[in-house]
């Protein structure tokens, strides 16, 4: 797997156009008031960046290189400056002008777990700093080193550690390095005819121990589960030892160890390995497109699935806004296609659809063809009795090529000086209607106070018995009467409070980092934050696991 | 809710009896060696236990009752008694003679949480330890204080805090107070047509509070989920305050606090409440009875159920010895059991299943007439594809009726001298087998060393995606070599460690408490202990909450 670009996200040779899409340039002229097609500003040359030395001395050096190899210890300005933060639209906004911040100082590459506590160990006897990097992909800030950090910063890279080592086919888990990217997991499942189903949005850069240490989650979530429940096992190096629980289904020892390595972002440890389910690769797959009339009736449909018990493997549906955007960004139609556009037009208007209140949704089948196609009829008596209708295929099959893409628009649009972000949260079924609102309201309430122009679009994913996740992306053109961040932060703040104001939580599957910790009192409560740390402290009393994240040491 | 009897399992006016039962006298001859016709040795008389004067100063005794009301702190010996142990087969057998041990001095029923946090708070003043008392049935030795314990000991009984306070239909969410009893919580929420679906063996004397504080299991867990699963939010009160979480479907809040809280056996806080799930009634619900030919074949039907994703509400199997004492404990044959026994017999001898190996197996169903019938022809499906067949509902009825009975039974047996209990775990279907073979030849093993009479049986339930629960129930008269509990250690022990050396746990829901803590490092490793002991010694630094439980205080 080849490194993350330095200033931006994926790789150096794929980016996100406009040009094959003839509605976009004026969807955003009307949306943001920016015109895409003007020239853009590209981030400064990497020539041009001022990394500072690294500070490390001979003896730490010395024994870096006895535990990962002389090969595997990096002091490259290069490769600091990718491991120095994630891909947090602040990163983005301060790599591309050359801010690269506190850049850890060594890079070190472990091959195996011994390597792996060998470092920490030398790590701790010099009393640096040690932060674990995977795909690097983060957006909460749970890569980046505290400014005022002096001691020696140690990027522990996973990277080497990607293997398959073990699949337990009668118990349908696999024994896996926590360092191996998305794809290649997959890839090495496959050969087995296996899948671990997990999806996320940042699935081709990032890692097995990445989705672990940030309680990840799939787009496939309603049929395999949440990073946290398909992980059935973990080890972890840290500083009392090799942290090693078994991979039952179910147990009853105390306060959950592995529901505290879940989510711990590098506080704990270093994960290196994880026992997961795996899934037969299902005999069928299809993603099918509706249109629902409007959010309400949306919303409905989707809390009527989850009561239903259905269980598809993708629920989804955007609201009115993203569903706009989403027709923005089709490629130029075929005749056929508008063949098919005339007949949709024509059910739309007997079902009296409004185009501009009508809510897209993908729903996703996998297993057997008969269970697709029971799952396939009562999702469909459930759309129809919410004034919906199903508009086929190949709606899906373009969100399924097309779902890892997404990030690369971010940088699209910086690149114009425009910044956009997400922010996503999870709540009760009954609680969503209002939170919606309410967080619409709030972030428009602050695009109106920048006076700047601002867009925000939602859509609703992972589905639960109780609740659901409900996922904002919004993006602006900064008013240029203050700092470009300043008014990310206006924005973005004013989202996260309407989560904790509504009953939601600050995040449902991108974690805490330094981005949401402001709000985790707000969410946990003093007491469950003083838990929290608790376990931080007892288990890392210098504070040399990534400082700084989830809770600030005290 | 009537208090348990203060040397036993449940009410007095309930007992076990072999008379209605004309195969159990012999099958326990045989079995054990013992016959249950000769009188028995009944427990000591309340009046003749010498229960020591309680240690409470007058300052904390007028704390308490400040907060609880004067009503609600007791310093009565037989309540002392009560609060004094669980149910474990160690707690029972002390109990009976009069050995009741370190008592608590003072036992107070709070009747909202202001008047926990109020007892609490008076509590740590006085430098006394609390030990929450939900319905006292743990049986892994949770509830009884260290022996050398010289402060004052509160109990503090959860039972007033009994009410349904919120059902939010849309979210399928109902908010409730942790002291209410397994009956009247299902009661509560019958009357607005949910139920929990939440029935451990301990169900009709346990509460919400402990299963939550023990991560419990219920019988209908392949449908409802562990409390693990159906608990999306608690409050607690601890030192630093009420913790305070929120019940979203899913969250990246860090470590989880949430889970920290579950199987904390009282060691971070009190449980005051819980926002728990609730589903609509089952238009229909049935168990029905299946035999399968033999072990092996059995465990083999019961993965391939659970890869087949069918999800009824109950899977279970009892190895041939269980299967056994089950159809010894049928009461007399009517002429029409006759007239269907004699068409079973021919059934079996058609599929060639032997009496001695067959297997009975009990699966549940649970939902819509479609669904039931559409799992019910996948388990038939599958059941015949290992060699065994239906045999209708009329013992799943039995079954269904007589399951919170079973604890009862060792009443019976301590009274004839005999000591039964159970261990359980849980671990991969890979491992199962395996795992099975060498638990029941250490037990069998232990049995020889000491030179007894024992039997061991098991079945399988709480099926998963990648393993299930094993419960073991072993029983022997002790040889009178040496003291009975040195005997039951012995083979306790013995399966214990299979356990752990077979890749299994200490405990699938009976929770660590004394009885399985020398375990806990063998489980879940050196680090995961220091991690348990972090979050225990950083929440209550002064050891004041149920100290000696999961992990000792160093």
């Amino acid at each position: 797997m080849d490194a993350m670009k330095w200033w931006g996200w994926g790789r150096e040779d794929v980016a996100f156009t406009h040009e094959d899409k003839p509605g976009l340039r004026p969807f955003i002229q009307r949306a943001l008031d920016v015109d895409v097609a003007q020239p853009g500003e590209p981030p400064v040359p990497f020539s041009t960046v001022d990394v500072p030395e690294p500070k490390v001395d001979a003896t730490l050096l010395a024994a870096l290189r006895a535990a990962a190899g002389v090969d595997h210890v990096s002091v490259d300005p290069h490769d600091r400056v990718v491991h120095a933060r994630g891909k947090a639209l602040r990163d983005l906004v301060r790599h591309r002008t050359g801010d690269v911040g506190r850049v850890p100082d060594v890079v070190v590459r472990p091959g195996d777990e011994a390597a792996v506590a060998g470092i920490l160990r030398a790590a701790l006897d010099a009393d640096a700093v040690v932060i674990p990097f995977g795909g690097g992909t983060n957006i909460s800030g749970s890569l980046e080193a505290p400014a005022v950090e002096e001691r020696t910063i140690v990027s522990l890279d996973l990277g080497r550690l990607d293997r398959l080592l073990e699949i337990d086919a009668e118990s349908r888990l696999a024994r896996v390095q926590a360092g191996v990217f998305g794809p290649h997991l997959e890839e090495q499942l496959h050969a087995h005819g296996w899948t671990a189903g997990h999806f996320p949005d940042s699935f081709t850069h990032s890692t097995l121990g990445g989705w672990i240490a940030t309680r990840s989650s799939g787009m496939q979530s309603d049929k395999y589960g949440d990073v946290a429940d398909l992980t059935r096992a973990v080890r972890v190096v840290t500083p009392a030892g090799t942290l090693v629980t078994r991979p039952v289904p179910s147990t009853s020892t105390g306060p959950s160890v592995r529901e505290m390595v879940l989510g711990s972002e590098g506080r704990l440890g270093i994960i290196t390995e994880a026992t997961i389910h795996v899934h037969a690769l299902p005999a069928q797959r299809v993603i099918l497109g509706y249109l629902l009339p409007d959010w309400p009736r949306a919303l409905e449909a989707m809390r009527a699935l989850a009561e239903a018990e259905v269980t598809p493997s993708v629920t989804r549906v955007s609201d009115a806004p993203e569903t706009q955007f989403s027709f923005a960004t089709r490629k130029a139609p075929t005749a056929f296609d508008q063949v098919k556009s005339r007949a949709l037009q024509l059910a739309l208007r007997r079902l009296g659809i409004d185009a501009e209140q009508m809510c897209l949704s993908f729903v996703g089948y996998e297993g057997s063809e008969e269970r697709v196609a029971a799952q396939r009829r009562a999702v469909g008596r459930i759309v129809k009795e919410h004034g919906g209708l199903c508009i086929g295929a190949s709606p899906g099959e373009l969100y399924d090529q097309k779902k890892f893409d997404t990030p690369y628009i971010r940088d699209f649009l910086l690149d114009r000086g425009t910044l956009a972000d997400v922010s996503e949260t999870s709540a009760p079924w009954g609680a969503l209607p209002r939170l919606y609102d309410n967080v619409m309201a709030d972030a428009r309430a602050a695009f109106a106070r920048l006076g700047i122009t601002g867009y925000i679009m939602c859509h609703l994913s992972h589905s639960y018995h109780s609740g659901a996740c409900l996922y904002f992306t919004f993006a602006f053109k900064p008013s240029g009467a203050r700092e470009p961040l300043e008014e990310y932060d206006v924005v973005k703040g004013a989202i996260q409070q309407a989560f904790v104001d509504n009953g939601a939580t600050l995040s449902h599957h991108h974690a805490v980092g330094t981005e949401h910790a402001q709000w985790l009192e707000q969410d946990i409560s003093a007491p469950g934050v003083a838990m929290v740390r608790a376990l931080f402290d007892g288990v890392d009393p210098g504070g040399n696991l990534n400082p700084g994240k989830i809770v600030v040491r005290t």
